[in-house]
């Protein structure tokens, strides 16, 4: 008999209607001669009030103490959830994450899964049981409670289909799966019946998060097959496999985009080894993400470097940079967040010369200027104006010819 | 160096400020050279919001998954208060009841705990801690979360001083301690200083619940001496202890009154053996609890017998007493509930013949009319009419001078 580890986000379970809508595809699921485990996050705003709650007892919030806090928002959707099934004649138990064999690291609250012990969940799947776990929890060498950190519901369900050897891990979601672009840009974008791993780490790092990065890492290390689907209706979602699973390889799976994207250029910077040494370890120890980074040609044993950061960093970054350039003996810089990024992911790209061509093409004709271009095995990202960032998705999702994929 | 275990219960934590507050009196108590653990009840009215929305899943509520819904809510205030301490400087750590090792049975919802493994406590308490333990639950052994139903933090926070050997149990609660009478009933009713754990558990099932009665036998089996005090002051409270212990020994110790109280008389019971078997077991049956019983002396082999119940149960009970006046044989039943018990309570009775012929004479000189009596060891009960109870008990109270207690 085939097992299922069915995963269900805050919003899946944000009320109690919805965990009953919840429980009636899990019945259905198991009705359907498949053994069920499945995760659960925290119902809907209950980890934000315990945060709330908790900020009311000063600033210092130790991270042990938070996650004991927090791990109690799953234990009690489980257990909700759990009952709702019994309500609905379906044999179902609860169980925390230490119950379910998920052990952990100590690092608390962004804690990670060591390893999972699954007996007690077999032993119950044996019973008849719908076994349902509280999700983004494990437990410590020590026996002290641990959470995964944001989004680590998804972790903890690709990692017990991982332990389980599950034929599938689904994660339900408000989403009904992973598009080849925005819709609310590109109104023709289609859904993708497959995906590869690569692809969707390089998705998610351009700000489609669909899915948690690490989850997406764990079920890639394993081979386990995600599938990403709407928990409000019963369309199949987006399969999330090794690039040899998948039926066709397509050249450009999806266009990204992000407006979330600041520019920064440094001019005149000495040509001398350790420089952007110096420069980008400066800003690693203030805590600002570099994303993009370009060094010009040299002219007269100087440099021109360009960088991206996130937007919300700008504050943060400006004195540092200030300073930095001092430190350099740079002449000067500019910045601006005016600017925006789009992206195309593919994992057929690495075969197939020509595609970054055409997409400047596509900019090009599109009367784009391109500030700043990155690219990766599988991705290209140009940095452009940002008012022409939904023209540039809508002519490369037409370009790739996305709006018709099967 | 010193042991206390501090039992908080809900209206003690019913919101973080306080929360605060008992985090600040348990610094104090730490800074005077204490070790203490805490133990914790759930917020307020958290419990009673988490059995609304289980009572949503529908009828059918799984006792093993209520406590593994219920259970989180000492987990939060436990984590809450911790954080608080760690925010005063007052390093602390909390524990579920698992972590605390209280073992139990899996008798779910009222779970009894079999033994504390302190392992965890103690080395916690060694590196400094102020340790806090979520209340009101243990595992059992097959690992599951248990609680030990209502009231079952007192009985946690005993069992810990039992198996810590601390040198005293305190019970943070909303009333002061034990007084030799209600003081909204007898305004100048004292405060005991002392009270043997029988008479503790005499006053609580006469409806004087300062304490779970359980927690009070678990007290008396292990010897723990238990301090019942306001946490809303620093006024000394009532140390619950053993007859020995106690400086002076008061022949009656409190006056106790019950409204709750409906009487059943049933006329011309057939005198064969089992019919008070048939009439009892009939009701104990139908979950009805018996109070007081009283057989009348016999007249033509036929008796009248008389008893008790909790008004609550009436409804219930009216249809089964009425079935069974028909199935032994007698002539008919009269019930009324404008009756209620007043009762004197003292380990020192015992000794003093007497005693029962005060409380009379108290209540003939007030011209109050007596129904029924029950006597035990330490205890002695008169069901009078319900609007003259006020009057009993105040002429109780002066009868045994219980207004200047030391």
């Amino acid at each position: 008999m085939g097992l299922i580890v069915a995963k269900f986000g805050g919003s899946s379970v944000a009320s109690m209607e919805r965990i009953r809508n919840v429980a009636e595809r899990v019945k259905r699921m198991k009705d359907n001669g498949k053994d069920i485990v499945v995760v659960v996050s925290a119902m809907g705003d209950t980890t934000d009030d315990l945060i709330e709650l908790a900020k009311q007892t000063g600033p210092e919030l130790s991270c042990r103490e938070m996650d004991m806090l927090l791990a109690t928002g799953e234990q009690q959707s489980a257990a909700l959830l759990a009952l709702t099934l019994n309500n609905m004649n379906c044999k179902a138990v609860s169980l925390t994450g230490w119950q379910a064999g998920v052990r952990s690291d100590a690092n608390y609250s962004k804690s990670r899964i060591t390893n999972i012990e699954p007996q007690r969940i077999r032993q119950e799947l044996e019973q008849g049981n719908v076994v349902v776990v509280a999700g983004f929890q494990g437990i410590s060498p020590e026996g002290d409670i641990t959470t995964l950190g944001r989004g680590g519901s998804d972790t903890s369900a690709v990692a017990l289909a991982a332990a389980l050897e599950a034929e599938r891990c689904m994660i339900f979601t408000d989403v009904k799966g992973v598009f080849t672009a925005d819709p609310r840009i590109v109104p023709e974008a289609s859904q993708l019946p497959f995906i590869s791993y690569d692809e969707m780490l390089e998705l998610a790092s351009l700000g489609a998060v669909v899915m948690q990065p690490r989850a997406v890492e764990y079920a890639m290390l394993y081979g386990v097959d995600v599938e990403v689907l709407s928990s409000f209706d019963d369309h199949p979602g987006t399969i999330i496999t090794e690039v040899g699973n998948m039926e066709r390889q397509r050249i450009v799976t999806g266009v990204a985009h992000d407006l979330n994207c600041t520019r920064f250029a440094i001019f005149d910077v000495p040509d001398k080894p350790g420089i952007a040494k110096t420069l980008f370890r400066g800003l690693a120890d203030a805590g600002i993400n570099v994303d993009m980074v370009i060094q010009s040609a040299m002219r007269d044993n100087r440099n021109d470097i360009a960088f991206t950061i996130e937007e919300n960093d700008l504050h943060k970054a400006v004195p540092v940079v200030e300073k930095l350039v001092k430190d350099i003996g740079a002449s000067g810089m500019f910045y601006g967040n005016n600017v925006g990024k789009v992206s195309i992911v593919g994992a057929g790209m690495q075969s197939n010369p020509g595609v970054a061509a055409d997409m400047f093409e596509a900019l090009a004709d599109a009367n784009i200027n391109i500030h700043m271009i990155s690219t990766s095995e599988i991705k290209i990202s140009c940095v452009i104006d940002e008012d022409r960032i939904q023209e540039a998705v809508q002519a490369l999702h037409k370009k790739f010819a996305l709006d018709h994929i099967e």
